[in-house]
């Protein structure tokens, strides 16, 4: 039985992921693993057998604090997707070559339902060839899109983010008081989570946004026109947000008729933006009103400035549930939240098989949305309040928040 | 001599702009003044006699707290230029009446240059006429554009903002470890003051972005990709702060070859957004790398939860100069800041002709520009580095920043 363990991250970054690798690292020394590697840029970086000894550049107190408010991948990520089984093992032969070179006992893979098809490859790999290398999912997305989880580390912050910019964003478009129709585009290529989550900004202190278009739900472009109309004569100012994934009825993405269609993310999926700049255009067009387009980009999922101390919290959990799990002998699992109760907020941790979260989607129950198809229900803000409770303080040092890199 | 004192805000939102709003308000109340009134959308409410008394809507302490915390404008905005006094006096006539109605002794407009040149004419015209009314103006705007004051209360919040998530989001960037560029839109029509912000990021714990271009510099397409291809040969990851204002050597806009350039904003000023976009596409059309645009947009102007606490401090500062100026029988003025040593900071107010400041912008020095106009100077950085410094904790309540609105 190997004595290291190794953890890697994958999938795009979160504010809290580093939080996971914190968790995973510390339970890892404290359940005697004699060194804890870490994979540079996921399983594709230790294909070249790119690691780094984490329980050398992470040994401090402060380290780890700084480590929690970093956000991104501290150890890089990838897009790396193991080949099936079927068609041949060269690349397994390979990967557990290098991990007995390393003498690994435990693996660790922070990510979505894609890292988790890389766990429930490797585990179902090395069942077949009899090694004893224990391989554990440890969830993270803030698109919480995850199967068999309540919900995903990284989306409480995101969510919190989200809601406090909606509030700036609604100050600032009601100033002028004139005719404005604002559309806000969040992140969410399927799953409508995080637009969902502009439903938080609404209390005594905050109007609210006014529309909410969530990709579980047909996009009308000739009904959207017309509750814009609508709305706007009961108030000037309208503050929309839509998500980057949603969709026509024939099926095509909205940001499709959009002139940046033609362009590819860094992993060829099509880019998913321009949404929202394509309707403020189309209202601008249609109707008697100035119209602005804000993307949230990069920002809401990279904000560790804003992290929810929740989510940092339970993000952390996760990572030393899985270690326990593992070092106790488990093997192809991910570890899961379950809530147990809303009110106290109440959250525990369990195991569940990799290979029934590898490759799935949970979408937005649609009876979570309101009736007419324009906010959120009372359901959807009792399930994500809790998720955005407290803050973790970022340390500031000459006025910006303090990061640490490898 | 009239006994109440009245305030508007005007022009764009920033995030300290009410915390100007509450040093005026204590100051006069506390100079004797029996109420201080509030224009509801400045000088263009006050014609349709739109005021609000302040004094009774925000008498506690927690009211003035969450004022300070609360972006864009409690009052609401206007873009509202008074006609010069030799095309007829009939809007001067107006508003004295009104003001006189009011018993107006003190009056303050808390703005740009634009409404500098407001106060600029209503004290002109006041002395025309023998008005015993005092006009002061107060700076305000994230620009920092403003002539004969050292820096514009709402430039340290907007910078300390823009520093912040540039960290991020070169954080983010970095993460997958391939070619990539981003290119970051940030504010600014003529004057580079926060995009040069974005050389805050550089640290020991951060790259720093790899370039700055601001208007000040006449911009080349070929010379920028040329650039571009360049830096890539050194890193995978190259992060460009832009600004919206960057101008090719023809003097059109960059953004005006790309397609929203038929747009206009709010004040019917071509919308000057697309910059990014454009050049990001630009150079995935010509070069072998990746590419992602990032527009900062409203964000970088309404981020009350990232304030300065220096910034906070001197806007409410300028607020109660301008109350005590006037109450000491001042008129026609604009209180300026005057910056005594870098290291400590330290700082004070003075008063400035409001007529020498109206309608005039202040650029970047040329030779706060590094030699290769790629980057900031060190002289930038000893000037900037002291207005991002220290922090407003936002009141969290319920997970969220909490406002007050009127």
């Amino acid at each position: 039985m190997g004595s290291n363990a190794i953890v890697g991250q994958s999938g795009g970054p979160t504010a809290v992921i580093n939080s996971t690798l914190a968790g995973v690292l510390q339970a890892c020394l404290a359940r005697g693993a004699r060194n804890v590697y870490g994979m540079v840029h996921g399983i594709e970086g230790l294909l070249d057998e790119k690691v780094t000894v984490l329980s050398d550049t992470l040994g401090s107190e402060m380290e780890i604090e700084l480590l929690k408010r970093t956000p991104a991948s501290y150890l890089g990520t990838c897009r790396y997707k193991l080949p099936d089984l079927v068609h041949g093992t060269e690349v397994y032969e390979k990967l557990f070559r290098i991990l007995n070179k390393l003498d690994i006992g435990w693996f660790f893979y922070i990510g979505g339902n894609d890292s988790m098809d890389t766990i429930s490859k490797l585990s179902e790999y090395g069942r077949q060839i009899g090694s004893d290398i224990r391989f554990m999912g440890v969830p993270k997305t803030i698109d919480n899109d995850l199967v068999l989880t309540d919900h995903t580390p990284g989306y409480g912050s995101a969510a919190k983010y989200i809601g406090v910019v909606m509030k700036e964003i609604i100050r600032d478009a009601t100033a002028y008081g004139n005719k404005y129709v604002t559309i806000v585009e969040i992140m969410g290529r399927n799953a409508g989570w995080l637009t969902a989550a502009a439903a938080l900004a609404r209390g005594e202190d905050c109007e609210g946004v006014n529309l909410i278009c969530l990709p579980e739900i047909p996009f009308h472009l000739d009904r959207f026109l017309a509750k814009v109309e609508t709305m706007q004569k009961e108030q000037n100012s309208i503050v929309i947000a839509v998500s980057e994934g949603v969709k026509l009825p024939d099926g095509r993405y909205v940001c499709e008729l959009s002139d940046d269609a033609k362009f590819v993310d860094a992993f060829g999926h099509r880019k998913l933006t321009g949404t929202a700049r394509y309707l403020s255009n189309l209202v601008a067009n249609n109707l008697d009103t100035l119209t602005r387009s804000i993307e949230l980009s990069t920002l809401q999922r990279a904000a560790g400035h804003l992290s929810s101390r929740t989510d940092i919290t339970e993000a952390y959990q996760v990572g030393g549930a899985a270690a326990k799990a593992a070092f106790e002998g488990m093997t192809g699992k991910m570890v899961a939240l379950r809530r147990i109760s809303n009110d106290p907020y109440q959250c525990t941790t369990e195991l569940v098989n990799v290979a029934d979260v590898a490759n799935l989607e949970k979408k937005v129950p649609v009876d979570w949305i309101n009736s007419y198809r324009t906010d959120m229900s009372a359901d959807f803000l009792a399930y994500a309040r809790p998720l955005i409770q407290a803050e973790l303080t970022p340390i500031y040092i000459n006025g910006l928040s303090r990061h640490i890199i490898r």
